[in-house]
Order: structure tokens, then sequence, then C-alpha cells
């Protein structure tokens, strides 16, 4: 497997410029140095034009070709059936929270929405959804602080919902959802921001998934909606035009207005590659290697480190697990930095060390990581 | 004058990859060629982090030191005082049409507010206002195809409106307030896109300026919000948090969610380059050189160029004027191109030739465009 970073030996100093650290942050995340480098050359000339991919007009049929490009990348690695819309979406995963239920909240008569409570972002989603209509919460995991994903009973599927909303991977804890429940004719809504492209899905049995961009797919910034399309049409008269689907998928190229043009064709660098790779399986098995590698060190250090989520629920994106003491937590995360192993603390609301290993992140990285913890071990334990 | 594109002779063939042209696109714009070169090498490694500036954290301190950065700049160039806030907003221009009603409509009780109809994106901000309360429009040049910017009679500001809304450039007609109209106590909002950063402006005679980034400040997907601090508050229950001015402004860094943190960061080198240039009396002399030396060839030509804006209201970013004859507007068109003179063509929606020339557009490519409509109308004429 060819890896897109150079590998320095562990506990060296941090690489001088022009070298570059293995990237565990939770998003923005790690690209492959190659799309970078790609990436260099488009901003300054693209396409022979003699301007940027920054400087030219997303109306220009260069700029349509990446977008054209773009979705069909997305159709063959998703599987996505043509009775599905992709739209580009202003604002990441976050403003999507208001946008689902913009679009969605009156496609029932009810204006009511199910919400699993499965993690920090589930909960935003759940406190800004209320703004909109009836919102109830079916399942929850609130109670064991979010350390795994609440199962859901058949018959809380309350059939006159507009929707089901999921967040399929929990960035904070490191959770995920390993199997999805049924939601009968209830469209199921997924947030996929920090898994989307890691591992297969049927596409088919969602009525929206959307993911911010700065995980698997590009640079902040930007979020993917893919729609099913008869689930267009439905939005609350005070929808912003922007953040309305239907207008969105109007154009043909889902530019209602001026998009983040570099950000758009980053996210093409980066499908290219995914699918150069071996797509979404190669994605998968590698996603699982890592984590495993990762899960393992955790669980034989006999404690000394302590993993968050349960077994069973664990993510394959973002890894977390603390030390005990205080202190010795400070020291490892300062002498990862200093090994190279960049951005492994884990978010501010819970502390601990979080490793999110998206799809950029070489096998090798999390190599380097294991070997790391256990000599930290060795000397501290 | 340093110009930041190498020179090609007139009438050359388009360039070779890694020769720049001079593009005149409505926007996204042309931007620095040494802007587009820092911001290449800061792709790779940042601040030799390691990782590049779209991988890194959008909390950590790099980043937050590019935005208090890009604040001071701002401040600086523009005069801003301190009671104003700078907010960083997704979506660009078009989403604060939104933004504007959403936070605004309700600052006083009547829900009330006043549009001068300018052009194109006037008329699409009132219907987009009109969704969230009564929108009036004391004033519009829409019955002469928006040829000149409308005269507000003083006593058409309502002193019970929550605010006057102008778009102080406008882009596909080329027209311009020289001079903004006193609002008294109701907030001036000004919608200045496409010229923020060309002329100097008293920013304490407005409540609100917006302006999308891809013109003069940063590739697009951004916004710049300036608004003054009383008039945060005020937003509809609706307003999702990410667009709610209060929500952005509780965030010391206007970090409410993951910014475009590339975008952000090449809006820090475009306000250095403008600062290193001179600041905004430098960008308004070439502003005011670039225009008249466009306006005068138009005004020379004895017809053969047709300018479009009213000589008063003529912008100095937006230049527009047409052919009569079809054929040799295409021809017109095609020729520019060839002589690596980019993106001439009219907004859709009025054809002709546009040359938008933005802060980083050098006077050589104006005076390039001069002697090739010179040369066009002798062989031609």
């Amino acid at each position: 497997m060819p890896s897109p970073v150079p590998i320095r030996p562990a506990g060296k100093a941090r690489p001088a410029p022009g070298g570059r650290v293995y990237n565990f942050n939770a998003g923005p995340a790690m690209m492959p140095l190659s799309v970078m480098e790609e990436a260099r050359e488009a901003l300054v000339d693209f396409a022979g034009l003699g301007a940027g991919i920054a400087e030219i007009s997303h109306r220009g049929r260069e700029f349509l070709a990446v977008v054209e490009e773009s979705f069909a990348l997305l159709r063959e690695l998703l599987g996505i059936p043509e009775r599905y819309r992709l739209l580009l979406a202003h604002g990441g995963g976050q403003l999507q929270m208001s946008m689902v239920p913009f679009n969605l909240i009156a496609y029932r008569p009810a204006r009511k929405a199910l919400y699993v409570d499965s993690g920090v972002f589930a909960a935003r989603a759940i406190e800004i959804g209320a703004r909109y209509g009836y919102v109830h919460v079916p399942a929850h995991s609130r109670d064991s602080d979010y350390d795994h994903v609440p199962a859901l009973a058949p018959d809380a599927i309350d059939p006159e919902a507009s929707y089901l909303y999921l967040t399929t991977n929990n960035t904070v804890m490191g959770t995920r959802f390993q199997t999805f429940p049924a939601s009968g004719a209830v469209p199921l809504v997924a947030d996929m921001t920090s898994e989307l492209l890691s591992r297969p899905i049927d596409v088919s049995r969602f009525g929206v998934i959307f993911a911010g961009a700065q995980k698997n797919l590009a640079p902040a910034g930007l979020a993917l909606v893919i729609v099913r399309e008869d689930l267009l049409g439905h939005a609350l008269p005070m929808t912003p035009r922007i953040l309305n689907y239907e207008e969105i998928a109007k154009d043909s190229h889902s530019l209602p207005n001026t998009p983040s043009t570099l950000t758009v064709f980053m996210m093409c660098l980066m499908l290219r590659w995914m699918k150069a790779q071996g797509g979404v399986p190669e994605m998968e098995r590698r996603a699982e290697l890592r984590s495993r590698l990762l899960y393992e060190a955790i669980d034989a250090s006999g404690g000394f480190y302590r993993g968050y989520a349960r077994p069973a629920h664990r993510s394959t994106m973002n890894v977390t697990f603390t030390l005990d003491d205080a202190a010795l937590l400070e020291r490892f995360l300062a002498e990862a930095d200093q090994a190279g192993l960049y951005a492994l603390k884990g978010h501010a609301s819970r502390g601990g060390v979080r490793a999110s290993m998206y799809n950029a992140m070489p096998v090798e990285g999390v190599e380097l990581l294991v070997d790391f913890m256990r000599t930290f071990q060795r000397r501290h334990g």
C-alpha cells in the first residue's frame, strides 16, 4: 500500500518545513500529499487557462466539468441510484441541522421528527430541529455519556413522523452505528459527516444523507447532500433560497449561487484519489485495519490506556481513550506531537486522546502511533 | 506600480500553462500572483507544522492567529470603529440577503424594511426580504433597466423601518452609488460585495456592511459582515444558529462552527497584499485610473462601443458596454480571449461586454484591453 506521507523515525523532533506530520485532527482533516500537490498547481493555472481554479467562473465549462466529474465519481463510489439528487451546500454539517428541518419537517402534516440522541452533534441537531417542529427522541445514550449508540425499538418509529434522524458516526465519543435501523416509510436522514466514503452503504435505505466536507471529502466550507427526489418540494416558506434543497436542485450543477469553487475542485481531487486507491471497499479495509491496530493496543495495555466507547459500538474513524493521570496525559500529548503525531488531543468537552483517522491517514501513521504508545507505557507505566 | 502578472505582447495566442491571463471575470475574481504563490506553499505546509492550512484545526492557535490578523488588517484598512463587530459567514453575498432580514427585520416592531432597487442583485434581495417582513421600495431604476442608481428623497426614509438596504455597486449593469444617502436613525445596510476595499468609506454611517468574498477579498465561499454592536440580538426565532449574527459574534474569532479555513487564510493574504500596496486609497487610485482609461476608450469610439451605465453613475469596478452588431460582439470576445483578455463576456441576463476590474487587476491589463479595443475598431469599425 503506497504511503502518501514520508515516514520519519519515531521520537524525532517535529519535521522541518516541507516534511509532513501524521495529522490525527478530527476535522479539518489530513489530505493526501498527492492531492495537495495537484491543488497547488491548479491554484495558479487551471486547465491551461492562465487563471487559477479559484479565479474562474463557476458557470464556465471548465468548472462545470469539475462538478460533473465529482458527481459521477460520487455516484460510482457510493452506488447512488438515479432517483437521488446530489447537492452542494454552503456551510458544512452544522447548517444541515437547520436545512433538514427547513426542507423536511413539513413532509408530513404532523410536522414531527424523530431524532436518535447518540452524541454531542446529535444533541445539537435535536436542539436546532426543535425550533422548526415537534421533535421526539425515541432513543438516547446520554445517561452513559454517549459511550454507545442506543438501540431503537421497531415500534418507536412513529409512521406520522416526517423523518428519523441519525448521526451515524459520533466523532467526540468515537462511536458509530454498526448497522442502521429500519425506518419503514419514514425517511431516514443520516448525518454521515465523519464517515461518508469510508464504508459501503446502501443509499436506497436513506431519504437524505449529508456530510460536511472537512473529513473525507475536502477542506471545510462545503456540505454534500444526497437526497431522494420525492423529498424535494416540502420546504417551509421561510427557508432561504440558498438553503432550499429544491431550489439548489433546480440547477443541474447544484449552483444556485457561487459555490466555494476551490473546495469543490479539491473534493474532485479527493474522489479521484479514492477511486484510484480502490474505492470505498479499500477505504473500509484500511479504516478497519487502522482502528483494529489502535483498539488492540488500547485493550492490551492492561488499563494504562482506557478506551472510551463500548467495544461493540466503536468507531473506525475516531478512536478515543485516556490515561488516568492528568499530568501523564499532558506528557503523552506533548511527546506524541514531538514525534510527528499531530492533533491527538480529545474534544474540548471530554479531554483525553482522540485519534481521528479519516481516509487519507496511512496505516503507517497508526503503526507509528501504536509504537509510540507502547514505548510511552514502558517508560511511564 | 508593480504588476503582479507577467505582461505578454498584445495579440499573442493564449498563454502556455504557467503564464497568466488578465482575468476580467465578475467573480470569482483574479487574485495577485504573489498571493497565489504564498497560498500554494501553505497548502502543503503551514507555519512549519508539517500540515497544510486546510488540514489544521480551526480552534488551534495557528488558525486563530490568521483570524486575528485578518480582523486587525480589516479594521486598519477600512477604519472600522471599535463598536462594530467583524463576522465571518458561510455562503457568500446571497445568503446575506436572507441573513439581513433574519437578523434585522425585527429591529423595530413594524417589521418593515426599505430597499433601493438599483439592479439585479438588489431586486433579488427585495424578493428574498419580502418573505420575512414588509418590504418597501422607496426608489428604483428598473424602468430604465437599471442604467443608473435612483435618487432617494429624504422624506422617503420611514423612521419606523428596521433598516434601509442598498447595493452600493451593481455588477451586472456597472453602476454604483457615488455617494450614500443619509438614513437618519434607520440603520443603513449595504451590500458592498463587489466594491469593498476599493474606495474609502465612513463605516460609522452604516449599520451593517457585508461582502461576499469572491471579488476583492478571497476565493468564493465566505462572506464578511461588519455589524454595529447594538444591532445584534434581534434575530427571528427561526434563524439558524449559523446564520444568527449574535450567535456568530459570541465566538471572539467568529467561529460558531468550522469555517472555510483555506478561504479565510487566503483572505488574510489578500489583506496583507492590499496593505503592502498602499491600502484602500491606493486601491481607489488604481480603480479610478483603470475605469477612466476604459470609459475614455468607450466614449472616444464614436459609438462603435456603447457604454451601458449613465456616465454620472458609472462603476469603477465593472465597466459594461456593447457593440451593435451581434456577430462582431462574438468576434470581439473571441479575439480578446485569444489576446489573453479573459472572461469579458457580459452577464447572462444582459449580454454585451463586461470588464470587471477588482483590486488585483493591474493597470497594464486595462491598457492592453484598451489597445485591443482600438485595434479591433480600426479593423472592423
